[in-house]
This record gives structure tokens, C-alpha cells and sequence, in this order.
């Protein structure tokens, strides 16, 4: 007998994996939270049945949520992130000595306890002297806040369900204040390709380019996500991810990545020509 | 009820896709051939059981295997297309007026009736002034001629039955012969994600390493292939796909594409380090 996890990623495609077994499973006060072990991609987690995190291809999605930001300004002290339960993010952040704080704002505190039993390969470095967890609404938490983050990094959910608020006008300008001078925003984009993903990729990237001055979206693929092709949202107050990339500073520091490097950075914000009309039109 | 076509894209990893109707199905002396209705993707062609073809996604692939040769050397007037049976290759360099011949070697002609009849989107140049359509075995057509080709397109399937011999030193060597001092070729580089299709990349590559002077594989992102992330081979006599890019002479010619633009051509040879490795590796 065969067990397979499907997702729907659009109500005419699914994508299955097959399963060893289940690992956990449990109904927190927000959401549906599953671990399972899959034959290809290793450990998958899924939150509402849709794939967050598996530990074959979340090197990608955790490459390019941090070392564009860091390697574009590497003055970057304080950090923020919002969501990222399951630790990847702040594991690739505690690879940069010079950072100094990290707090972490998860408003599902069960996604944690799941990811430090069943995921350590994310989660490993929760426990890091310079990391503090909140597990509260990061929507609430970014609020009358002025100049005390370099970097805030949206490691979210879809807009549905826990993330929504944090695909809003008041959160972004929120975000816009907490952010120094040479402040950067991160934000998890959506994708162009389905439909559904395209309208909310296009809402976010219209909010944050009427608050920030740059926005400028940038791409990767993801195989376990919906249609493979996704976006981050870069957007800062004053920095320029091509113009103020030292390249040679950040390779001096000698970090090994996986799917990250320096000229990829550059690549990654030549956007296909059916993405850049999608961003440009009203 | 409802039909799905599910494709295997490794034993553990499937992608369906919700079906309309079948419009098409016959077992050619070389493969099976099917079309499908989606309710995703527009019509799909299938070889075999393994996505071809969508109506949705095509312009990815099409796109990517003719404009970066095209505006690497807008002087190519000679090109040979091996495999490329649905026609979308052809399509897209018939928009060059500066093209004057372009041979077409379809081993399997199931392949362009098929197409003919129920994909329009793609099969709709093939009877351009400019065209020959030649159904042979594209391995053999290449022996013994010298100097006759600016370009080769490698439209091929997988490398296992009728496309096996396109990823051999023999083909390659043949090649090499056929093309003209800036000759340019690009194949069908497989995908560095799933193990299977990994070891076809790096084999292919080490092959063409060996015979042309340059050779640099470049990314795509294309949903319906397995995980996403493709790969094409560019490997020329002489030209360099970065230096010898002449970005405002591409597009002074004012081809709309949905894709390809100069920006993502250069992007597109920015890859992940993994693959990088990959590729260097012995």
C-alpha cells in the first residue's frame, strides 16, 4: 500500500509526493500543522495542507531570503523576522557574525515545538544567544516602532488564513518605520505563473512600491512550490540591491551556499519579460 | 467524474494535470502520442507519457532555446532544428527576417501531423518559404557535412529511446563539423534537480566540453517540466553568450516576446552554485 501528500495547487493541479510515514500532526488555535517524511524531498512540513518547508529544496527559499539583503548592505545589525517557524531563516541569518540581534515574531508558537522535534535540519539555530522568540502577531508587533530594525525579512504564509495582515498598506508602512536609514524589507512575493498567485503577487508589489522608494522583485525556483517559479519583494528606503551589491565583500567572507552566489544575485532581478508587464500595468 | 493525466516525474514525485477531453492518441513505429484538453494549461501534448508541450508554458522553452543564439550572433542565416516535431522552435525563428534556411529533422512525422491538427499555437510556421521538413534520424542527418549551419537547435526529447543518440560524443563531434566558424549549438540540457535527470545534464555537458571551446549551460523556469528548473546547453566555436551579446542590436528588431529579453539572457547564465558544482565536478 502507497501513501501519497497531494496539494492542490490550482484546482486543476496537484502535486503528490510519496510518503513514508507521518511524523506529526496537530490542529494549533491557528492552522493545520503536518510533518511528514517523504521518499525525494526528506522531511516535509505542511501548514493547511499547502508545502512550507521540505528539506531537499528549502536551501533555495532560505538562500534567497537572506544573503540578497545581507550581501546588498553587510552594515546589517538588527534583524527582524516575521513568520519563518520553522527556522531556516535565522539559521542562515546566525551565519553572519557581524548581525547582533535577531527576534523572531511567529504568531503560531506550535509550528516551533513541530519544526524543533521533527525539522532540526531548519531549526538548529533557534537557540542562538543573539536570537529572541516572540510568539505573537507580527502584524501588532511591527506597530509604533521607529528605527529599530536594518532588516526585516517576511518569512509568511500565502495571503490567507494567519498571513493575510501581513500583506497589507498598514503593515508595509509599519515595516517602513521600524526600518533605519539603509533599512530593507524582505517579502515573500507569490509567483506569476497560476492565476491566483499572479493577483497577489501584483496587490503586494503595488502597496510596497507607493511606501518604499526602491521595490524591485526578484525571482528563483522552488520545486515544491506552485509552479516552481516564485518571487521575493526586495524593497529598501535608500539602497539599490545591483548598485550597492559589493561582490567582493560578501565572497571574502567565505560562506558556502548552496544555491546563492553572488552573480545569481545579479540574475535574479532579470525578470522574464510576462513578469516585468504583470509589475509595470495598473 | 473527473480525468487527470499524471505524469511520473520521478517514482516518488507526480504532477497532474485536470482534463477536459483527449483529442488525440496514436502509437507512431517510434512513440506513443497523445493530446489533451486541460483546464490549466491549454492543449498538452505528451511523448510517452512525459509533457512535451503545454499551450500555457511553451513560450518558456521556445523563447529560450532560439533568442539567446539569435542575439549572440544576429548574422546566423543557415540553422538546422533537430527534433522540434511540434513546431514552436520554428516559430520563433521565422520571426527573423535575416534567417534565410532553416532545416527541420523530425524523426517521427506522427509528431508534426499530430501537431498540425491539434496545436496551431506552435506547429503554425512550418510552411514558411524558409522551411524544409526533413523525417529522418536526426543522428544521421548531421554525418559528413561541413561548414553548412550558422546554428543547431536540439529540440529533443529525454535521452532514452528515439532521443537517446542526441546526447552522444558521435552527435556532438557531427555537429561540430556541420556548423560554420561562429556556429552556435544549443541543446536540451535536462534538469540538475532530480537525480535521473541530474546525471543527463552533467554527462551531456561533459560530452560537449570536450568539443566545443565554450560551453555554458543556461536556466529556464518552466512548470510542467519536472521541478521546474531546465536547463539548455549553449557551445560555440568561437562566440561567447555575454560578451558577444549585442543587447541594443536585439532590440532594435522589436520582437515582442513573453519571456526572453537581453536582461534574463545574461541572468539566465547566473546559476545556482549547486549546479555549478555539479558541472565542474569530474
Amino acid at each position: 500500500m502507497e501513501f501519497w501528500y497531494t496539494e492542490e495547487q490550482t484546482e486543476n493541479v496537484r502535486l503528490s509526493m510519496k510518503i513514508k510515514e507521518q511524523l506529526y500532526s496537530r490542529k494549533s488555535p491557528f492552522q493545520q500543522i503536518d510533518v511528514f517524511q517523504t521518499e525525494e524531498f526528506g522531511k516535509l512540513l505542511t501548514i493547511d495542507g499547502l508545502v512550507m518547508v521540505t528539506e531537499k529544496d528549502e536551501f533555495v527559499y532560505h538562500d534567497m531570503i537572506t544573503h540578497v539583503a545581507m550581501a546588498t548592505n553587510p552594515e546589517i545589525k538588527r534583524v527582524l523576522v516575521i513568520g519563518g517557524g520553522d527556522g531556516g531563516t535565522v539559521r542562515e541569518l546566525t551565519r553572519y557574525s557581524t548581525i547582533e540581534k535577531i527576534d523572531m515574531v511567529e504568531i503560531d508558537e506550535v509550528v516551533v515545538i513541530a519544526c524543533r522535534e521533527h525539522l532540526q535540519q531548519t531549526a538548529c539555530k533557534l537557540d542562538d544567544p543573539r536570537v529572541s522568540l516572540y510568539f505573537e502577531d507580527g502584524l501588532k508587533f511591527v506597530e509604533n516602532k521607529k528605527d529599530v530594525y536594518d532588516l526585516i525579512l517576511v518569512d509568511s504564509t500565502d495571503p490567507i488564513g494567519p498571513g493575510e495582515g501581513l500583506f497589507t498598506n498598514e503593515f508595509y508602512t509599519n515595516c517602513f518605520n521600524c526600518l533605519s536609514e539603509n533599512g530593507i524589507l524582505i517579502n515573500q512575493n507569490e509567483s506569476p505563473f497560476y492565476e491566483h498567485n499572479a493577483r497577489e503577487m501584483k496587490r503586494a508589489n503595488t502597496k510596497i512600491k507607493n511606501i518604499f522608494p526602491i521595490c524591485r522583485p526578484y525571482q528563483y525556483c522552488i520545486p515544491t512550490y506552485p509552479s516552481g517559479f516564485w518571487l521575493f519583494g526586495f524593497a529598501s528606503k535608500k539602497l539599490d540591491p545591483i548598485k550597492d551589491l559589493d561582490a567582493d565583500r560578501w565572497n571574502s567572507l567565505g560562506l558556502k551556499t548552496k544555491y546563492y552566489n553572488t552573480d545569481l544575485h545579479v540574475g535574479a532581478f532579470a525578470l522574464p519579460s510576462y513578469v516585468k508587464e504583470m509589475l509595470d500595468s495598473e
